[in-house]
């Protein structure tokens, strides 16, 4: 351990053993690295409420209950736990390596997202509103939606908005500038986040998704249309990313 | 010319010279193209209010002229003429070579079109609309609008009605109603047809516009919005293309 | 509900509870658009003869089943049912679930889709015409016209006619000048569209497949081919997109 | 007016000239887009602070003066005035044209801005913080840092701060952590926004930069790197877009 | 029948019924592209030397072995038949369902390519010659060669030489030169049509590949560089489109 | 001089100096590229029929007018001189450096191309045919005509017969039909080549064009949907490379 | 065989059946490439290193199994074997077809790489080390580690140290500082690279990974990352390509 | 500055005003960064020869001028300077702008490089062979060839040897192979490091340029094929980057 070497080095310093300038030496070429950045990184964490979250996606079943496992085990948090993209198999796996410190752990199928919710303190400042479009956008909203829940944060939702139907949208504008943060989900032409965007005054984060086909191009033409919004307040994540989205939202909740 | 040799068939045939089935057998021969496909092209221009049209792009202000020149000689017409993509010399040089007849010669500086209009006959059935987002998609709006007004269409306008600012737009609801054929005009997001398109039950010819920058990519950001247009009345023409939109939606609304 | 509000505003004014002038406040913080907005839409649906649709793509057999359900069940209406994309497993389960009400449902095989006509009057003014190049457009073409008969269309076909033989399409040339509005579908180098539209004074829809391999791109070039077609009368819409040509078409057949 | 056609009605319900259920049909078929939206507008840009801008790009330098001259002589406003993508020229026009009034404008020849800075409030809540990788870049960077500034925010930056060089970024860790908002501006690779949002818990605005060659391609390089950002805290915004950036910023540094 | 049709017309104007003016003006309103146009294509098929050719791909085993059938009981002709990008499946199906007929029928596995040779003239005059730069790139070479060889051409192949090692390349140096025609296969970089090309004095077809992975995109990479190819004799048919490479190939070898 | 090196070892082994095997091991490491190479390249360009060319692309005038003379100067050359890409300075300046030599220059100022024509004598065996679809594929279809008579072929041409006035090209079908090879010049949607591929049994050399604006990607819609031709008889070359397409249509012309 | 022919001139021109200067003609004629290539060729290999490698992938585990064999049997060889892209079925064959021989066969799951270790020889000069950014990485960071093993090298891997972290990279800095050679696998963003060349003077082979969904495009991001690195030290191979950068890695350090 | 800090604290403990334990808590929070990262940067600079490089893209010749002046006042430096994408203005400036200082400055104007070679020991332990493919690629050629000599390495060139003649890159087999590292500048299809990195053992730094036109898309051609290339010893760096290739080539030239 490198603190350990520290400490000798200061300690020849104080015993004599080596003078102020060669200690100088010493330390300029120890890995400096490793001077306290493992706490800034967990105080950092703490202050944006991050709960733990595994990535489903190319693990094993087997793969995520023992990473759940671990997490549950850890003695001092009690931070809620978000594995993302796993399906119904993931979940019984997980529910059957954990036992009762699993209990409640709940299994979100449209979105393939696994919650297990310790904590429902509420640590962000306001809501976060996800607003999306087609049907087939709500798998990625409410990846969205259950991310900055479990990251402390007070959330609503608006689905199935879409810019054809205008009015549908309008008719939520009220709960839409109630948001501090408004994630946008949206496939095809990805115009919803200027519509949005330009009835409320909170930062809005748009997420393009690979709904659509043909010149859709798997999400691309949503992402342009987005980083092209005409509104001065939205910015992009990427194609499907409801949890990066969700994660930013936090994010600036906390600020 | 081949109509001659068809009638010496005819006559060899009348005159005995050819029994039926030998004429037949030379019928078939013929280079059948020349059976009058020229005669049915004239209809068709007349049948759809075609003005006579000049692409200035790539041609200089003296070839222009010429063009222009030979148009207005036509004995037997009438139309309008129309010049796209012209700046201010070629318009003077189109003036100058043409002396009275082009007496009514327009200069359009802000879509560069020069028009000449020989005939205000409306032969549209119902009115063309042009909607456009942003100033900067003025200029290929305009080229519809005169467009569709030189191929004898009732036109309407209603620009800088961008997405971003919903409520402009629906203060125009009533306008748009009352278009036959809608032209809309976006640059950047492209979100403008889809908005539109839910708004009201006409067609609308949607026109990406290369106005914007970076992940605009010169308007295809634009025109893969349109094609993934959650409105089911939209089609899409080529970037820019705003004489091309006015062309289909004057075609439409002579059907 | 919003009309009961407003009424009440109303009467507050009739009784003097309220003077118009502390009327109109009031009325401004309405959220609008509750204002009737649903009758508008309603009225659109009717005037453009739409039939009721559900995209098949991405829901499960049992979901169509019961949105067809609660179509069938609708007091009021005898629109037309048509699910896209579905399959023969769909078709059982719709017609399983749907019983007598479902007595007429069809599946067309070859582009997935199911019809349940229940209303053959013809409100569109004229004739669609599908028009495709090659035998694997077909499916995107049959959805095409099967859409276009469903939203009350007179509706006609010529299939194979590939712009390599280019006789094939001259030999029908009468057929596609009777048509009012013509959906062109094709995939490969797209260049149909260009061709039947110099052919005819109708609008032409130009539909990309995705039908090819390798350059394809999966419709890019036939979409590509479309939009910059020399023909003035051609506008383009998603690739695949054989619904919304026809929506559009019909759209247009309603003006 | 609409307020006045409101009010009428409302005379005429409290006058009897109309019963309450009629008045309802009335209101129904009003334009319900002019009750009040223009000042909800007015609300929301005072709630964001945003400051008057013009969008030089494709505008005369008389017509940027003109409107330049317009929002200074507004009566009941004191925002600061912002002028972006202008060149010397513009701000000899605009000086010339305005006299006193722009005695405190400035042109900022690096990023082609010009400000009048009219108010100095700052009405954010803490600090934006500007990072930038290259000299290149800098001038993407005083574009957003300028127009934060002008929006009422306390800014400050930390420009050269590349990838390459990692030793300078951390060199500067306190200042980015002291930071509220992070605006992280790079070209190439773009990779420094992920770095950045790995030491700071602020939310980090990427805008990718249009500088590099051949395989940047105008800034898709950068864009593309920064959309896949293994940070979870970075949203992103066109290529070269400063503008955006700072009112995205701004608008989360005032929620 | 449109023969029929003209027959009447002429024997009208020979009886006088018709004078030859007012037959020529019915002559011009008959569809005239009836006049003969398959027998037209009919002597093209002869001239090329074309075999029957079925595409597999996309049809059933059973609507393959039909059209098979069809072609085979054809009584005047004895073309080969080609059956392009079919399976084991296919291969047995055709065989069952064409008894004796099908006895010559020859499945070759690593094109997928059923061939039943009824005609072994060579007609075409002088030499294909299929190279091809990978083991992986030979059931493209495969599909070129064995269509070469069914449309009536003599044909080799050199198969396995790679830039990489361009030795194996210069010692098939003489085969090459001795090719009337060659066609090149290659995925990954798709250099080995200008190394061939700079050899021979032959036009060479080149055929990229979708062999690779990542930047290869499918082929894509190939293509390009085959389009860029500095040797002057090189011309580009589309990506794994061995087949179309085999009739160009068969078509200058007839010339 | 390698020749000598050789003969030196031959010589060795005839006066014994050197045994066989000896002599073998010393040939093994000579280069053995110089073994008379240089002549076989040679005769390629004799049996090709090459003209001598020069790209004037990124040459100054200087550069091209002194490397004419040196191929003027060339002893046993009569070679055609060819210089594509030129503008009318270098002309002058070729026709200044070159005196009498260069009497017979001429400047095409439409492709930009320099001809000086020192042998007219024909030795493709056939017609070249250069068919075109707009006006202003006109340079590209002109670059090739000259390049194809330059190398000594018969040459004709047959311009403006786009596909959407499809009565114009099949007015030219007899042309057409007597080429020994077609070269098919497109810009827009690039559709020529599959309806001339479909009416003739020669082979099709496609050029796209760069002609055109929006998604014509400087000429690559055109590029693809060539590449994705339905006709079995279409190669490509690169986008505007009409120089290539006649070098590829000679040396067919010549086997 | 060539090189009899060629000692067969040379004895007849020892004995006066030929002339030097005819044996020079006939030496002219020979096929120049058998003079000893393949000699040249196994020079190169050792030189390199090069393991004996079979591609896996599009090959079955009979295929493989039989390749391997042949590699096995070799008499003069002790190579050792390299199998990438294969499977545990592929192992279990190999380890079947060739008993013994085999009997050092190791399959690496992750990577799904074969081992057959033959040889321990050290003969890189000095470290060959594979950093990698996240777990996802893995797989082609193993692919070089054990190409870069089974080739001679000394390897190290870091694993696991992404840019949003930027103190575990830090934190292996001596490690990093002692490669001669780095390979630095990367997906997502690609940034790794350019801040591991800040860190060292040692050339990094970048190898962009297809990890990633949405913008990453298959790895294309990062790629396009690499490309624009701003580290000068940094060169790209191919997405996924571990193998293609171990080899590299491994010349570099035998230079 | 911080290393008195350091020392600070390090004499504090010396003389027991801090207990090390104490002391080690100061030193974790003192910025790590600056304990001696500028020497490891100047060493590395040391070890890898870097020349002081100036990038002229963008900058004013006054700005260059400037920075070489301050390069040749440094005292302890004599490395060579370099200025790339220069013009002949810049040249004039520098030299004025540094007098006799700058009389070793050469202009080399095919590459736009500035050298003022003040230092011509030749650190890299082999020599770097420069090959290009055509006469348009000698600017990135001779771009890589400066650079690779002013950072102390023996450079030869092999220019114009394309792989459409082959015959010429192999009369260079011998140069090529006596090369410890290649940097091989290619344009159009990017064959050339293929088929060098085939003859060689040597590691082949690829460079592809932006020479071309149409489907070359500015060098993406070039870099695809190079990034797909089946020689496995080569890699790649940006598009026209010869500085960056000259730069890894030199850092592989000195391991």
């Amino acid at each position: 351990m490198n603190q350990r070497e520290l400490l000798k080095i200061l300690e020849f310093v104080q015993t004599g053993k080596l003078s102020p300038a060669a200690g100088l030496e010493r330390l300029k070429h120890l890995p400096f690295e490793d001077l306290g950045f493992a706490k800034v990184d967990h105080h950092r964490a703490l202050r944006q409420g991050y709960a733990e979250v595994v990535f489903g996606k190319g693990k094993t079943a087997a793969q995520v209950a023992e990473i759940v496992r671990a997490m549950l085990q850890k003695k001092d948090s009690k931070h809620n736990v978000l594995v993302t993209r796993a399906d119904a198999k993931t979940f019984a796996t997980v529910k059957r390596a954990n036992g009762k410190a699993a209990a409640k752990a709940q299994f979100h199928e449209v979105s393939g997202v696994i919650t297990i919710e310790r904590n429902q303190e509420i640590t962000g400042k306001g809501t976060i509103t996800v607003v999306s479009a087609g049907t087939s956008d709500i798998p990625v909203a409410e990846e969205a939606l259950l991310t900055a829940r479990m990251m402390g944060n007070r959330v609503e939702h608006v689905y199935d908005v879409g810019v054809a139907g205008i009015h549908r949208l309008l008719d939520n504008r009220e709960k839409l500038m109630e948001a501090r943060v408004i994630i946008c989900v949206a496939g095809m032409e990805g115009a919803l986040p200027s519509v949005v965007g330009g009835l409320v005054a909170a930062p809005v984060i748009a997420v393009p998704t690979s709904v659509g086909y043909g010149a859709s191009f798997g999400g691309v033409a949503a992402l342009l249309g987005m980083l092209n919004s005409c509104a001065s307040n939205v910015t992009v994540v990427n194609i499907d990313n409801g949890f990066g989205a969700a994660c930013v939202a936090s994010c600036i909740n906390r600020v």
